[in-house]
């Protein structure tokens, strides 16, 4: 485990103790949101990579010794993390790349990386004996904290969801056993909701951004990174961007494993948004701050990644800006032409807002912001079962013959 | 890798040279599915359970030792197998049992226990330099072999499903690039039709009990079950049953591990059949032989084991009755409403035709057939986003409030 050593405001600097704070920057508001930092002083000094490699967890749990919990609190069973690691010639063939590879994250127990932050929340929860954990959003968030809550027992999950959400998408939450609230507002009203009531209830709220600890989780990601290319982590790591606590989560692994003395350089992080939800691209080109960023209205087919005011931008903003990265942005057919196009040239069903990936880099590549020969990591953070609808429109459809070898011939061009 | 040292047919015991023959016994027809067999004696002295400890490998390739590939063949890159084992404390206390595991199979990448089959079919048939594989499914199986087909190169995939197949199942072969032919008559003429071209043109089939070495793959997670089991192996298995395919390929592996003496016993397999799809229940009920089953009109929202005919009746029927087990069957309602049961008492969110294990293992224990006190091994074969429709219809809505504290603690009864 490692000891919470302060969390640090990732807009004003300022420091807490642990305990101190619970969410967001007291002086800031919800954009301040929290840097968890240890003693990496002292972590050098306990830790070492090579005792990883005697480590058979296959887990996210693999990496225990730098999370933010106590040796002997459980962790939820289910197997979230150590998703594979595919190469992949034929789509770095596709894009003009030397080498590319993707981490399949999708694999995760309810189909999204997800996972990986609500395993984290969760198990904090039981360390402090609190009962309830509650999030609003209608997405893989909310599926993840549903799953990771049902697994484990005496954790009540308690969801709030525009009313309007998609029947399909809240199916999975009740399936879980989570309570469902269907507010009747929309998403903005609904998190603020479900903040509030956690405070007034002490149940621990999961919001993104409000909640320091789900990069904690995310982290993680990056741990199997840099460790399945041996520590040497490659050049580039390609993500897309909603809220962009996932690209501040992959960007917090490496910088707590280069802190270590781990690893020796950080990979430069490209943030993909989607063409109508692009307010990070926006404020990177214009060289504007997190605090200045204005909601715009939000539009896209890639609904993980669709956020008119990104609750972590101070976060990704700096992931990109200190790595040396870049945002590009997407336009949604060529989101949906990216379903297929890395399902066949990987074998990897994604999701919109993964698939994205594919078209960012071909963008980056144009644009000049991702050079051929780097070594690139697209990181794929959802499953294609998770919007079936979406790939329905990406292809079209089979052919269609009358029962017999005649027909199959003919339709095949076999004569 | 082991040699196959002869295929025996399953009705007559006729036995043939692995070259002899490449699908169903020719004697017996399309219902003589045939048995893959090594020499035991040989491998008993070649191989070591404890060799397996050491072995690294976190997918089905973990066993290469025992499936029949070719030392120097390539295996499709996607990690198939080494799914989850959880323990299901809250799941046996619900049920009235002693101890619990689920097998979470529907973690494999794309989305189901089929992947098992599909990867060593693709291997064997790389091996061979066949370059087109081709299978009659509208299901996990056709999913399977698209994507992992889609995970190599140089292979291409056609699947041959009735023209009425939904088009949301047709979506997922469609965009791992699959050619899905749509034929304009029902699922057997379908499936003649795929094997009628693959004779042929000398596609490989992976047809469902045709192609013998589907089971070979699909053994693997019996491999994995005894391993976890640290090869004390449990009491029951409980599987789903359609075509019979997979408790047949459950046999096989145990069958395979007490040949070599890895093993002291053979688990008990209790099938689990939709009552409106349960010929193998009445044959077994019936003391009938594979070969006098008649065709029944199949109908259960479990379409992933709707089969009026079973293909591999012979092997599922001897699995159930060489290891003094039983089939039994349950209500499409029941099945339903152990979608959310299963999920709430494990986490595990899991597709139609697996959940019903949950009400099979309860209509089992008020027959008699398992008992309290048996170690049980609950095999989930399939992810429950592949039927997120059925897990609609499985729970109630969620609860509407209006944007105010007061509305959710009165919702809540928090007052």
């Amino acid at each position: 485990m490692a000891d919470v050593l302060k969390l640090r405001c990732s807009v004003c600097g300022r420091e807490y103790a642990p305990d101190e704070v619970q969410y967001a920057c007291p002086v800031c508001g919800q954009v301040g949101t929290l840097d968890v930092l240890y003693d990496y002083a002292l972590l050098r000094t306990q830790l070492h990579r090579d005792q990883l490699i005697s480590n058979r967890v296959q887990s996210m749990w693999r990496y225990r010794d730098l999370l933010p919990l106590k040796p002997e609190s459980h962790v939820p069973p289910l197997r979230v993390g150590n998703t594979p690691m595919y190469a992949a010639p034929r789509l770095a063939a596709d894009l003009g790349l030397v080498e590319a590879w993707v981490k399949d994250d999708g694999s995760n127990p309810t189909g999204s990386l997800k996972d990986r932050a609500s395993a984290l929340i969760v198990a904090r929860a039981q360390e402090a004996g609190i009962t309830t954990v509650s999030t609003a959003s209608t997405g893989n968030a909310a599926a993840a904290l549903s799953g990771i809550g049902a697994s484990v027992e005496n954790i009540k999950i308690i969801i709030f969801v525009p009313a309007t959400a998609p029947e399909a998408k809240i199916a999975q939450l009740l399936v879980y056993g989570a309570t469902v609230l269907l507010v009747e507002a929309n998403y903005d009203t609904a998190f603020d909701l479900c903040y509030d009531m956690c405070i007034e209830k002490g149940w621990y709220c999961r919001n993104t951004g409000i909640n320091p600890y789900t990069i904690e989780g995310k982290k993680t990601v990056a741990f199997e990174i840099a460790e399945s290319f041996n520590w040497d982590v490659p050049d580039v790591v390609i993500v897309s961007v909603g809220d962009g606590n996932i690209i501040a989560g992959v960007h917090k692994g490496f910088v707590d494993l280069f802190e270590l003395g781990w690893i020796s350089r950080i990979p430069r992080l490209i943030g993909v948004q989607a063409e109508g939800s692009l307010p990070l691209v926006t404020a990177w080109e214009q060289n504007v701050s997190a605090v200045e960023m204005q909601p715009i209205d939000a539009q896209t087919i890639a609904d993980s990644i669709s956020a008119g005011l990104p609750r972590d931008r101070a976060k990704a903003l700096r992931a990109v800006r200190e790595t040396n990265g870049a945002f590009v942005s997407v336009p949604d057919s060529e989101t949906l032409a990216s379903i297929p196009a890395v399902a066949r040239l990987t074998g990897v069903f994604c999701e919109p807002s993964s698939a994205i990936t594919y078209a960012g880099a071909r963008r980056a590549l144009e644009l000049g912001y991702l050079k051929p020969e780097e070594r690139v990591v697209f990181l794929l953070t959802g499953s294609g079962l998770k919007d079936v609808r979406r790939a329905q429109e990406s292809v079209s459809g089979g052919l269609r013959v009358a029962p017999t070898a005649e027909a199959v011939r003919r339709v095949l061009h076999l004569e």
